[in-house]
C-alpha cells in the first residue's frame, strides 16, 4: 500500500455551501490545535480536554473579531481524521465561512483538497477504501433504498463479506501449500477435492456479488424505466401524476440518454429514472430511425419498460420479444376517464406475455398508486433477500469482475491436475483483484480518482 | 415583557440547505437530551458531561440505522438557548438530514420555526433583541463594513449605547423628581437649567444615530450607486470592468427600481449596488419621460452618482444641482483609450462642482483601480470615526425616530417650566421607544416579526 506521507494541516467549510444558521470549518492535522488557537480568543483550546466544545471569539491576523465560535477538539488517535481535530461552528454566513477559512490559511493551515479529510481517515486505518466509498455514497443518496445500501457499506458490511472471500482464498492458498509439501504422498487425490469445492463455491459467490451490480447500481443512480408508447397516449401527464406534489422531477440529469426526456422521481423507498422514449413504430425516415435507434438503447439499459397505452385509441406494441434478462415488462392503460379498458384489454389478450396490466387516469389520478406500487414492488425484487451484500460501485464490479478469470483457470487447474505452483499464482491474483477493493492493495492513483468524488470538506 | 411560555422541545437542521461533508441538527428545550438519546445508539446522551462530544449511532423508530453521528451535549444555562442543546453532525446527505429530523420529530421534538432558537436565547436573557438582530445581519453579510457592523451589533455595542442612553435619561428623570420633591423651595431654577443641558445632548446623540441609518443602511443592503449618462458612453461595460474576475455580480436585486438595471458588487470593504439610469435629457415623449422620472427617482436615494462622460465625444450632463446633502458626485471620463481626455476636461470646467475627475478605459481596464479606490474611499467617510455605533436597522431608526418628538416635548416643557408631571410623562415615552430596541419593551408581534426573518434552525 502506498502511505500518504503528507503530514500538512488542512482545513475546508464542511457543511453545505450556501448561508444558514451554523457552518462548521474542520482543521485536521498536527498543528489542528495551535493553528486555530492563534485564531482563538478564549480559554486556549490546546489545555482543552479531547471530545470537549468551548465558547469563544476567532478573530484574523489583525485581530479583527470574525465571529462567535464554538470550537470542538478531538486529539489523535480519537478522531474521524485519527488526527488532531478541530472544528469550529460559526455563523453560517458566507463571508465569515470564508474569512475563517482565510483567517486558518494565514495562520498556518492549507485548504483540504476534494475528499482528503476521509482520506486521512482511510490511511489511519480508520475506515477501508469500500468504507470510504460507502461515505461518499451516503452523501449522495437519495433513496430510502440507495440510503439502507450505502450505510451497511459505510458500517463495513460489504468489507466483511470481502474479508471472509479473503480469508477463504487464503485459506485455500494454504491448503495447497499443505499439498505441495506432502506432493511425495497420498494425500493429493483427497485434498485437490476438497481445494475445488472451495474454489467453486467461491467462484459462486464472487459471481453473485459481480451480478448484483447491475440491480446495485440501478438502485443507487436511480431504476431506468423506459416509458413506451406512441407520443399521444399521455406518456408526460403520467410522468406527472406518479411525481405527484410532493416529490422532486429533477430535468436534465447526466446521461447516456441526454437527447430523450430523463426524470428523477422518488417513488416509496426508490428513486426512478423515466426515461421518455420515442415511438418505435417501423419508419422510412432516417431521422425518426436515428430516434427509434437511441429509443432501442434507452429500452436495452432499462430495468423496467413502462409500456402506456391509450384506451381511447388502443395500439399495442408488443415488445416481450424485446424483453432481457431481468428485465420487468408493466403495462399501464391509460385515459380511463374517457373510455373503458375493454378495447385495450382485447388488444392484450392477443399478446403471449404482456406483463402485469394496470388501469390508470393521470388526469383523474385514479389507479395512480396501483402503478406506484407496481414500480415498488417490482424494485423490491431487485434488492432480494435484505441480508444480502449488493454491490453499488463500479470499481468493486470491475475488480469482482477482473478476480473471475484468475478464479476461473485456479478450478481448471484443479481439475487438469496442474502443480500448486502455478495455481498459487493464480490465487495471489485473485487475492490481489479483491485486495482492491477494501484498499488492502492499492496505488496512489486509486486513491486520487475515488476521493476526488467526494466534496471538499469531506 | 412578554414572556415566550413554549417549553417544547425544537430541532431543526442548522447548517445550509444542501448537500456538504456533514450537516448539523439541533435539539434544544426540556427534553433535548431525553429525545435525542431515543435515536442515540452508544453511550448514552444523558449520562454525557456538559460540553462533551460524543461518537454513536442514529437509528429511527423501526431501529434501521440512519448514520454515524457526532453528538455535542450542552446542558441548561450554560448554551445559545439557555436550554438543554444536543447538537447531531450527521453526514451531509440531504436524505439523511431530513431522516434525521423525522426521527427527532417521531421521538417527541418539533420543528423549530424561523428563529425560534435565537427567540429563545432572547427570553433567557442571552441577548438583547439588538443583538439577536446583529445575528441576523451577521448571517447576511456580505461585505468586510456590513460585517464589522454586524459583529459589533451582536457583541453589544449598539446595546451598551442605548443602556448608557438609557441611564442618561433615568438620571434626567430622578432629577425631576427631586425637583418636584423640592419644588416649593428655590432650588428649580438651577435644576432646570441642568436637566435643560442633558435633555439636549441626549437629543444630540439620538438625532446623530437616526441620522447614522442613511449610512448603516447603505452599508449593510449595499451603497446604491446612480450610474449617470447617455446610453453609448459605456455604462454596461464599466460595470463589469470594475466587478473584475473574482466578484459576484448579483442581479435582479428586489427594490424599488426593478425595471432599472441593477448590479451589486463587493469593491474593497463594501457592497455597492449600481443602477444604470437611463438618459436625463429633455424630452416630448411620454414614456422616455416616465423613464426619466424613474430614473430621478433612483438618483435622489443613491449615496453616490458616477456621472460617465465619454471621451470620444463629451456630453456634459451638469447635475451639481440635484445633489442632495449626503450626496457624493465622482465623474468619469470613459473611453480614454479611444480619445484624449482635453475635450471632456474643457466641457467640465465650465462647471462650477464637477466633483472628483477619474479617468478610465473600460475596455483596457486603465484607471480602473483609480476608480475602485474613489469609491471605497467615498463610502469610508460614510462609516466616520471607526468607534461610531452605526445604525444599520429600520426598526432602530424607527424607534429612535419615535422617541424624538417626546424628548422634543421634554425640551420644551424644561423651557417653558411646564410642570415636572407632564415633562415625566414625555419622558417615559422617550424611554419606552428606546427599551424596544433592545427588548426591555416588547410584544409579541414585535418578536415574531424579528425572528420570523431568521432562518430556520437559527
Amino acid at each position: 500500500m502506498t502511505m500518504l506521507e503528507d503530514k500538512d494541516t488542512i482545513c475546508a467549510i464542511s457543511t453545505p455551501a450556501g448561508v444558514g444558521g451554523i457552518a462548521v470549518i474542520r482543521v485536521s492535522g498536527p498543528d489542528a490545535v495551535a493553528v486555530a488557537d492563534r485564531l482563538w480568543r478564549g480559554k486556549p483550546l490546546s489545555s482543552a480536554a479531547p471530545r470537549s466544545v468551548h465558547y469563544g471569539t476567532i478573530v484574523d491576523g489583525e485581530g479583527r473579531v470574525i465571529d462567535d465560535c464554538v470550537a470542538a477538539v478531538f486529539r489523535a488517535p480519537a478522531s474521524f481524521t485519527g488526527e488532531d481535530v478541530v472544528e469550529l461552528s460559526v455563523h453560517g454566513s458566507v463571508y465569515v465561512q470564508k474569512e475563517t477559512v482565510n483567517a486558518l490559511i494565514a495562520a498556518g493551515a492549507r485548504l483540504a483538497e476534494r475528499g482528503e479529510f476521509t482520506r486521512r481517515a482511510f490511511a489511519a486505518g480508520k475506515m477501508d477504501l469500500a468504507q470510504a466509498e460507502g461515505v461518499a455514497d451516503l452523501i449522495a443518496s437519495r433513496s430510502r433504498a440507495a440510503h439502507d445500501i450505502a450505510v451497511r457499506q459505510m458500517k463495513g458490511g460489504f468489507s466483511r463479506r470481502l474479508a471472509s472471500l479473503h480469508d477463504s482464498l487464503l485459506e485455500l492458498a494454504s491448503l495447497l501449500e499443505l499439498e505441495l509439501d506432502f506432493s511425495e504422498e497420498d494425500v493429493e487425490f483427497a485434498s485437490r477435492l476438497k481445494l475445488l469445492q472451495q474454489a467453486q463455491e467461491l467462484r459462486g459467490e464472487i459471481e453473485r456479488l459481480a451480478a448484483s451490480f447491475r440491480s446495485g447500481n440501478a438502485i443507487k443512480e436511480g431504476i431506468p424505466v423506459a416509458i413506451v408508447g406512441p407520443t399521444n397516449v399521455g406518456k408526460s401527464s403520467l410522468l406527472n401524476a406518479l411525481a405527484g406534489d410532493d416529490l422532486a422531477i429533477v430535468s436534465d440529469i447526466h446521461g447516456t440518454t441526454r437527447d430523450l426526456i430523463e426524470d428523477t422521481v422518488n417513488i416509496g423507498d426508490y428513486t426512478f429514472r423515466f426515461i421518455d422514449t420515442a415511438g418505435l413504430r417501423d419508419t422510412t425516415d432516417t431521422i425518426e430511425q436515428l430516434g427509434i435507434d437511441r429509443s432501442r438503447r434507452a429500452i436495452s439499459r432499462a430495468t423496467i419498460l413502462l409500456r402506456v397505452i391509450d384506451a381511447t385509441a388502443p395500439q399495442s406494441i408488443d415488445i416481450a420479444d424485446e424483453l432481457a434478462d431481468g428485465q420487468h415488462l408493466l403495462t399501464v392503460i391509460n385515459k380511463t376517464d374517457a373510455a373503458t379498458s375493454s378495447a385495450a384489454r382485447e388488444l392484450l389478450s392477443k399478446e403471449t406475455a404482456p406483463g402485469q396490466i394496470i388501469e390508470v387516469s393521470a388526469k383523474t389520478q385514479a389507479g395512480i398508486d396501483n402503478l406506484r406500487e407496481a414500480l415498488t414492488e417490482t424494485a423490491a425484487t431487485l434488492i432480494g433477500d435484505t441480508g444480502d451484500i449488493i454491490v453499488t460501485n463500479a470499481r468493486h464490479h470491475q475488480a469482482l469482475t477482473d478476480a473471475l478469470p484468475p478464479l476461473h483457470r485456479v478450478i481448471n487447474g484443479l481439475e487438469t491436475n496442474l502443480s500448486g505452483d502455478f495455481i498459487a499464482q493464480d490465487l495471489r491474483e485473485v487475492l490481489h483483484h479483491l485486495g482492491t477493493i477494501t484498499g488492502t492493495v492499492t496505488t496512489t492513483e486509486i486513491l486520487t480518482s475515488i476521493f476526488t468524488r467526494f466534496c471538499i470538506g469531506k
